[in-house]
């Protein structure tokens, strides 16, 4: 019997988390070899993903009204259709195919102490959507609700016991978030990380990194993946350790400003109280309505050779695969998949206020959120897909994205590899001298303070914006 | 042009509301003051409420198919029901009647320096279902969406403007809670205080206490109102000047350990982080369906002589009534309200642990709630709805509550009278002994300064909660 870990404080927790962003890794000491790993797992591991027509895929069935694509068990998810009106928007209302999953699924990623200094345990791994079909640095669990109470109770999930039964493990992390609300809806995933003082057997395709090794691999295109990023963005990523350490090593104006901004007692443009209040303003302002309406037949899209898209052949399009695997559970299925058009731009413009770095905040809507607004990066969007829509349309700040010459972070990575088919997005981080008007009612400037406290809790901070958070900390070692 | 506000931060907030608990009135300086201007009011102010079928309520309509009762303009709110399913519940599942008010309402109280102290702008109000017909103290504004957007875009509303239009006042509280779940459907109001310095008339009908004086009155039955209640809750109430204060009064070991439970650095049975996972635990466990299915022949409902009741003649019935009324913006007017049958035990039992208060908190689930699970009082529940269901539903604590001989708050209070006929509840707080499992499923120690942080989020505490919160704070100086 081990003794149960006594809970931390949360600058205890902070502190020993900015030891691990400073501590080159045990498990791989150079992180290069975590390359050579993968390059071994590659040879060993297989899968083959193959197109095929929505009506062609093994277990799933199309509803008779709705045209609604679902599995002939009712579980993993659905895709399904929604009718959006949104008063305020330019494009006032449309008509989309969305996924329906509302199962809470759990991504959990298990921290150890090795040598003294916290280590991520992370999975190798590939899904059928992930570009060139590679392997990603995924979470140590990514589970459904369907796989862990299913027939076989999830025990042949690795690891997954920490985080379905973690008392006298540390909880560092336990908060639900949303996902792509475009195209989700209302889809949640518990994001936990539970820390563990006993003896852990290492599976094959698994390894211990240092956040400092994570934040290295970031700047790797495709390689942490989307559930990986967003668990580590939701662990406290501040507090006045931070503060100092960063501010201890040599770098220029840039990281000082970081670091202050990452310390609660500095001084922010707006109050924590100031965000909360303009974030309740957006939501009672927004008269966001969103309705199933049926699939089939849906104004605006066709269906021809098996996929959805869209008329003017933007946006995304439903598609179908077969896949074929070695070493899942399951070594061969059928699936629906999300295929966006366009590789998307995602970005974060920060500015140095005060001596403080602030990121310029955008209150954005999307049909499948749960709670009609979300703090979203400055600019996160497909360029191409307004090529066709009025110019009042075109997203804020893009333009100056684009052009900026002082970049700071620019890596392509992609999304969620199980239910979008190659969705990858250019995530940027690009320093400013805009002004933006303090009333401004769609965006704020923020520290990484304050996000830090919105990430306690739920539906605050969107998924794009978590994966933006987790590369600008990632600038203060890289 | 009066100079904009400067926004202070949340520590220099607490402390001035914490001169305001501890200060005597400059409008009334003595309390019962209050009670002989109420009674002025009650001799000019004139409210008749008569009951009337549901079939007589002029400008409501059936929806033909599901029965539903809603106003002919679509406006306001409708009476539909809804199907019920908890596979975790000793009763998994029913049918009821519920009100469906998607529109989010404002509850702002007007505060402004007055001597050097904040004082509260309140209304003494009547609405149909106040016990009694008697006055209550209510917020400054209580308006909902169609009474500030309809054709008058709320002009005829005293001191509207303020909470529409922030910009240059100081905005202390601005956070959308949630209200009864088990008769409102995702009903949530915008609770708002606003800071002004500039001159404010004064309106027949209103006045300004201190956080002092309505500590007193929350004393007086059926007195400060629900809307009142649950905007003053939400106000900053604890931080280390708060417990300094009340500390450095005379009072007994009870005073001293509430004293504490307000400071955010006083040692607390669970980390707030903990708290945190708890709820996300709970809300992840809990599988909550909620279906709308019509009113219309709903089963174990019966309408009868205009009114829908339970068979069993417990829990609530929908009534309808005719209002006339001196002084209101519409003379007279029909509606449906819910008239719960008996009077509720609201009740929080607390504990001095470590020299702390903490309070024993009840994650509870209703069908109206928007994400599942608050956090409720250690009881909430009308005991004679229980004597008809098994044993095993009879609520933990209540005989506890009732038998006590260590009773430290006891007043019948109602609830929103607007919607609800008689809605009164006995409010109680209570000292115990008792040992709660540390890992007990349902219920957590909580301090008053956790309270306080999980207040400034939405949809965490339930509006019982928030009153019985309010009134273990008035314990400070009460």
């Amino acid at each position: 019997m081990v003794a149960p870990l006594r809970p931390l404080s949360r600058d205890e927790v902070a502190a020993r988390l900015t030891d691990s962003l400073f501590a080159p890794g045990s498990h791989f000491p150079d992180t290069a070899e975590v390359h050579d790993w993968l390059a071994g797992l590659s040879r060993r591991t297989w899968m083959k993903t193959r197109r095929a027509g929505l009506d062609e895929l093994t277990g799933w069935v199309r509803e008779p009204d709705t045209g609604f694509l679902r599995h002939h068990t009712g579980r993993f998810f659905s895709v399904e259709a929604v009718s959006v009106e949104r008063d305020d928007a330019v494009v006032a209302s449309w008509r989309q195919p969305i996924i329906n999953q509302p199962e809470i699924g759990i991504l959990g990623i298990l921290v150890k102490e090795i040598d003294g200094v916290l280590h991520c345990l992370v999975q190798a791994k590939q899904e059928p959507g992930n570009p060139g079909g590679g392997l990603q640095l995924s979470p140590t669990v990514q589970a459904t609700r369907s796989n862990y109470t299913g027939v076989h109770k999830g025990r042949s999930i690795p690891y997954l016991r920490y985080f379905r039964e973690p008392a006298g493990h540390r909880v560092l992390v336990d908060i639900r978030q949303s996902e792509q609300g475009a195209w989700f809806y209302r889809k949640r995933n518990r994001n936990m990380v539970v820390e563990v003082d006993e003896p852990v057997p290492l599976a094959d395709g698994f390894c211990w990194l240092t956040l400092r090794q994570l934040a290295e691999l970031l700047t790797v295109p495709d390689l942490v993946n989307m559930d990986t990023r967003t668990v580590l963005a939701c662990l406290p990523g501040g507090g006045r350790y931070w503060t100092n350490s960063v501010a201890s090593r040599s770098g220029d104006d840039f990281r000082a400003a970081l670091a202050r901004s990452a310390d609660p007692s500095a001084p922010s443009v707006h109050t924590t109280d100031e965000v909360l209040s303009w974030i309740t303003e957006a939501r009672t302002r927004t008269d966001l309505r969103v309705h199933r309406t049926p699939l089939r037949g849906l104004p605006g899209w066709r269906e021809k050779d098996g996929v959805i898209s869209h008329h003017s052949d933007r946006f995304f399009s439903v598609v179908g695969v077969h896949v074929e695997a070695e070493g899942r559970e399951v070594g061969a299925w059928s699936q629906p998949m999300i295929e966006p058009v366009g590789t998307g731009v995602i970005a974060f413009v920060v500015k140095e206020i005060g001596g403080v770095l602030h990121v310029l905040t955008h209150a954005r809507t999307e049909p499948g959120y749960a709670d009609v607004v979300e703090l979203a990066p400055t600019v996160q969007c497909t360029p191409e897909n307004y090529e066709l829509l009025p110019d009042a349309a075109r997203p804020r700040f893009l333009d100056e994205v684009l052009r900026s010459t002082r970049v700071r972070f620019d890596t392509v990575l992609s999304e969620e590899g199980g239910r979008f088919l190659t969705a990858q997005n250019r995530y940027l981080i690009v320093e400013t001298d805009t002004d933006v008007a303090v009333d401004d009612p769609h965006y704020r400037w923020l520290t990484l303070s304050q996000y830090d406290e919105l990430l306690r809790h739920s539906f605050y901070v969107n998924i794009q914006a978590r994966s933006l958070l987790l590369c600008l900390r990632s600038l203060a070692v890289v």
